[in-house]
């Protein structure tokens, strides 16, 4: 529907040009999920001018979609008065998202405005973290009381004339605000007036407890194909509900947050933030990278007799680390995903480390061979030396099997997350593995024979 | 709300000891969805057992979602007359993904035993590629003539009884079937009956084309928070719809095949297919991985003189390949997500290839003067061999950086998957790089030196 590529382009000749009526054009046509990829698809300078040019209306759900370090850097350079008017007309949910960015004083001030109901209801949602249901929950839904007919639930919601976005179900609780059941609205015109609602009560609409997991919310969501959800506390008092588009959020921020995991990144993170900022967060990352380099630099040090002796073994030995690290992430990846997605767990992790333990053996066997008689073809070593490479490397693609099915459960354990922590832990295992095998059994077999 | 993971013990447990009763139990209390998570957490054997248990209404809806290589292994072993009951009572969206895995024969018989009327819109459905709008779109809508009164749809509609699930609008369409708008269901109770529907109908709610990409259409509903959205075809004709639970279903293949590609795995495998065929798979990464191990291994052997005379060139060498790989994969995981993201195009490439440079030559020149020092400090080298490691390892990351920013469009433009081949480009080229810039170098300096 959309062409955000073109658009761009055409925003940015814009900028370059100080077109700012065709701009303003540009941005009227967009909307706030569009305007904040454009504002992260920005350099800072940029992005402080196109923010100045957005629609006031907009600014709140605009600041909403953008990743926490962008959202953070505009709000920080917007006055009180500013902030007060983006928060006017937000969800409560969104709200609650929103104000814990803001300052203080700002914050109080907003709450002060809401009307006492309001209050209440931001209240309780903020009184959850935001990745559970409770954090998700926008308080904005219809519940009615059991024992009214349908004609009179009918009549309300006209009185109401507009109702909340997102009213796919009408809520039916008891006196103490428990929750009992959802009423479909298109039942509301299928069935007889006189009913009362009990009657279509859909007993089926289960409610979720505010206190569960974002991530199994968004599987519930998947497996039930559900719109939106009821959200209860622990008392079973109705809080409100959390609806399918917050739910593709939570889904496409785990996804891209496990992806950016792997490397070290933080997907909240401004991909223009300012270059000194970046090398900083960047360098964590390769200071821990470069302690696991020396750990593997030390493993060959061991062996500099043999290197010194017979110097192919220095061409030759990265192929052993780096082919037992190839087959290692492999399972690794599909451990991590697996785990993720809820088809891997301890019940069948025993299984799954004989059939990747069995797929190791029998690559090993056959890429052994053949990086067997390609060193002695391409490299014109011995057959000795050919042999040693080929044993190192299946002894080393066979251990990283093991190591990629135990790696994330162990890790899982220690409370680390598998995505940030795997990937070093098996390239420091492989290649220290990989060189040690390949120079020790070298040295072992081969150290003075030349 | 699911317990997934004691749910499989139980039944792995449960299986073990034939308790079938119990094991049906554990069926009927779960969902299509998770039965099929289920299914592709156990092993070949036990999946065939289970699969003889689950409910012959549910067959259907769980074929839809397994994954490739596990469905079409069930439906292998199923015969014809079980195959067509299971096609019955199925979504034609559904019907028409699972139609293409089954056999031609039971194909035509399913297609012969629908009303006529379905038989077109089936046609219509699977004219369209899978990862397409068209594709994703399910014919089962509710679309009216304009022109008739807000009591007369409402009559239709309670004459209906039943509306077709996922109904949240009701399409309006002129006498040639081209699509005009869509009202909400909630309008039909709040708006004066007499009117005609026009007055309520929604001409914000725009129709997507067939034709567009799966990609996008997953984009657009998350930007636009659609709950569904009318499809139509290039002549405007009302096609149907496209429901979030199913766009769900592409935000999560579509993060699922990029991590999974990424190591060169398919997100449509079977973690438990037979070791040899997982075998034949992945040996295939292995062999494209093996073919650049020695591609490395040969840049090494250019050096063979130097490496003869300054063995702990040998041990230093790996940290300066691994160094620049690591910075590299930072920055081509930024892009190549930030692409998919459509964050990164190329009118703002250029902007972050200088932002990208000067954070590697930043980190570069730090991370060179700590490799440096600890070069000297931990292995005894000359300064002169400390200087060429932090020299080579600079020029390195400073290179992955650019290659960062440049495979993913390079590879775009070629028609590759650049989560797929980037990270073996990247590492390839790291390492080679790696290799000959430090032993060159040294080389170029100490040759003959010592």
């Amino acid at each position: 529907m959309q062409h955000s590529e073109k658009k761009l382009g055409q925003l940015i000749s814009d900028l370059e040009r100080d077109q700012i009526a065709s701009i303003q054009k540009t941005l009227t046509s967009l909307n706030p999920s569009e305007i904040a990829r454009l504002l992260e698809s920005l350099t800072p300078g940029k992005r402080k001018i196109i923010w100045q040019l957005v629609d006031q209306d907009d600014e709140g759900d605009v600041l909403k979609e953008l990743v926490e370090d962008v959202r953070q850097n505009l709000i920080g350079e917007m006055d009180e008065t500013e902030l007060i008017a983006v928060t006017q007309d937000m969800e409560l949910d969104d709200l609650a998202d929103l104000l814990v960015d803001l300052p203080e004083k700002v914050t109080e001030q907003v709450i002060t405005a809401l009307d006492q109901q309001d209050q209440i209801r931001l209240e309780s949602v903020m009184s959850y973290e935001e990745d559970t249901a409770g954090g998700l929950t926008n308080p904005g839904i219809i519940s009615v009381r059991r024992g009214i007919t349908i004609e009179v639930l009918i009549r309300y919601l006209r009185r109401l004339n507009k109702l909340p976005e997102h009213t796919h179900y009408i809520y039916i609780v008891n006196k103490n605000n428990a929750y009992l059941g959802a009423v479909k609205l298109v039942d509301l015109f299928l069935e007889d007036k006189d009913k009362p609602i009990e009657a279509i009560m859909d007993e089926s609409v289960k409610a979720i407890p505010a206190s569960e997991d974002a991530k199994q919310v968004a599987l519930d969501f998947q497996d039930l194909d559900l719109i939106s959800t009821p959200v209860i506390d622990e008392n079973n008092k109705l809080l409100g509900q959390v609806t399918v588009d917050d739910v593709v959020d939570v889904i496409q921020d785990q996804a891209n947050s496990e992806i950016f995991n792997m490397a070290g990144l933080d997907d909240e993170d401004d991909i223009f933030a300012p270059v000194i900022l970046s090398t900083k967060r960047r360098a964590i990352w390769l200071g821990v990278n470069l302690i696991t380099a020396f750990l593997v630099a030390g493993a060959i040090g061991l062996f500099q007799e043999i290197l010194q002796q017979i110097v192919i073994l220095a061409v030759l030995m990265p192929i052993v680390a780096s082919m037992g690290g190839v087959a290692g992430n492999q399972t690794l990846i599909l451990v991590i995903r697996g785990i993720a997605m809820g088809k891997i767990q301890r019940s069948n992790a025993r299984k799954l480390l004989i059939k990747e333990s069995s797929v190791a053996v029998l690559n090993g066997f056959t890429w052994s061979i053949v990086v067997s008689a390609l060193s002695v073809a391409l490299f014109q070593t011995s057959w000795q030396i050919g042999l040693i490479v080929g044993a190192a490397m299946l002894i080393n693609i066979f251990a990283s099997a093991i190591a990629g099915v135990s790696i994330p459960f162990i890790l899982r354990k220690m409370g680390i997350d598998p995505a940030l922590a795997g990937g070093v832990l098996m390239i420091t295992l492989t290649d220290v593995l990989g060189f040690i095998t390949f120079l020790g059994l070298a040295t072992f077999f081969l150290l003075g024979q030349t």
